[in-house]
């Protein structure tokens, strides 16, 4: 089987919590060790101004999110880590994408037809507080994608149709503009059900929406507090516990052994008490993030380290970006005078 | 008075024709002339994406605008004169802008509206056939006019709305990100009422669309073919003629002094042979074009050259564009981690 490549991109709004890291961050760095696949991550900074417009939250967003992914022990040596505005290629291939596809396509987009219901439901104008940034954004994503000649793109149920839009615009540029054959790659879409998905310290999924998260790389005491804070119920230790009801054994099993959670299954009945239970959850989620929470904080009080890393993760994605950026400019007819 | 920043973007779809040139590429030229203005002329090439997609003709057009320009001596020391996709730093203030633009203003746009009335006329689904280039397209011109920070755009009547779009665009984004103060220069349309409309071939105003033109720089054969195919009336060399109503006197108007007009409305009265007022158009015609003429040939014998102009103009260009897109950037967020 040939190489795949695998493109996953991460917008730059919110701090990193246990559940981006259970559910997102962990299997993607595992999933990049993998030799029959080529990761592409990348720091979704113009999705995040679509979402977030206050610069210095996009700004500490992004210098928390890379050093997330670097002190986690990304090889980026191996996978292709960069920031989507260091790709000038990007919003070009964007608007030439703008101009091979329908309008109608973005007309059904799920995430503007739900803000138009929120709004029709509301007896306003159906497009009111829309930009074109939201309405316009499965071109940007397209773009994205298709830059990169990706040929999967992990993403959960909701962002399917967003991939089969990609599709739908490399198949009318390849049709239009180079016969048919495949200029850009037809990305697939790849659900995992099995994505581990965290609770929050109320019990809903944890979620920065909620206000309900565990944020990665809090300092040991904080970490503690936190966990401390997660709601339980009024069983007394001693009392025999349903694990299967609590967010404490919930978020143990994301991060222990099948021999540690089949220990802990057992300890909740034998009533065990919800401090103790908590004091060891701390020590097990500790455990596994002590070394990279360090990381992580020499690599912030080293900021410059960072932009380097981002900055040689650009230079590499842009030997990709810029010849296929080539092919396609001749495709449509902006070339050199000549 | 400061010195105002004046820009126009033209469109590389077709070939200059002599209505181009009498009502926008004559009057351009003499305009960047002036020492109160600083002139913006770029070819329009993602713009011709939206209309055309032929590549061979966006090249061919891109290069014979190009040449016609320079041709006519457009003094590319004093005036910017520059490919619009030699300007990266365009796509991605394209994409900014989306996200401080209302999608409610795109829905307003005439030239979008028009199409929807069309499609609806015709019992067909309301967006049918057209492209979020077509329908984000004012975006994209507010990048153009921001980019550079111009304060004139001369437009015709029908483009009004485009230049206030962009105003309403380049004032969010001072709202939002730079306390209203304005980062970005708000522009003003310019319209002249009194644009020579050329009359074609068929009386009808001289337009690709109608197939009616004389091209600029035809072969004085080919010139003179075309001119004695401009429609007149049965009157016999002899007769009086009404020049008022007259294509040939016509474009006369636009080529002739007022001395020279005067002469041929005389010419008109005494009964001036159409075959004879046609020749003489053509000498007229002829002698303001055939330096020009040799000059647009040459240039295209050496394509380099012209490549190495709009080259040597992007330079010019992105020393504006760049830095105020790092002031641009730095407002919404996106900066280097330090």
């Amino acid at each position: 089987m040939s190489i795949q490549r695998v493109l996953t991109g991460i917008t730059t709004t919110g701090t990193p919590h246990l559940g981006n890291y259970v559910g997102a961050i962990r299997p993607a760095i595992a999933a990049s060790r993998s030799s029959d696949t080529e990761s592409f991550y990348f720091l979704a900074d113009y999705h995040a101004l679509i979402k977030c417009q206050d610069p210095a939250a996009v700004k500490q967003s992004t210098r928390e999110i890379a050093a997330t992914w670097l002190a986690l022990g990304l090889d980026t040596d191996k996978a292709f880590f960069y920031r989507q505005s260091d790709i000038p290629q990007i919003t070009e291939l964007c608007w030439i994408l703008s101009c091979v596809c329908a309008k109608g396509l973005m007309n059904r987009a799920h995430a503007y037809k739900a803000s138009v219901d929120a709004n029709v439901a509301e007896g306003e104008d159906q497009d009111k507080a829309i930009t074109m940034g939201l309405f316009s954004y499965p071109v940007l994503m397209a773009a994205d994608i298709l830059m990169f000649s990706a040929n999967k793109v992990p993403v959960g149920r909701d962002q399917i149709q967003h991939v089969e839009m990609a599709r739908d615009m490399a198949q009318r540029f390849n049709h239009i503009y180079n016969n048919g054959q495949p200029m850009l790659t037809l990305p697939e879409f790849v659900v995992d059900d099995n994505v581990a998905v965290l609770q929050g310290l109320d019990g809903r999924k944890m979620s920065k929406s909620y206000g309900n998260t565990i944020p990665l790389f809090l300092p040991e005491k904080q970490l503690q507090k936190h966990i401390n804070k997660i709601k339980t119920n009024l069983l007394e230790p001693g009392e025999p516990k349903d694990p299967d009801d609590s967010t404490v054994f919930q978020i143990w099993k994301a991060f222990a052994t099948a021999e540690q959670t089949a220990e802990m299954r057992q300890a909740f009945a034998d009533g065990i008490g919800w401090g103790d239970a908590k004091k060891q959850l701390f020590a097990l989620i500790n455990a596994e993030l002590a070394e990279a929470r360090e990381a992580y904080n020499d690599l912030l009080a080293r900021p410059q380290d960072i932009e380097d890393r981002l900055q040689a993760g650009a230079a590499k994605a842009r030997t990709i970006s810029a010849p296929l950026m080539e092919q396609v400019r001749a495709a449509v007819g902006i070339a050199a005078i000549r």
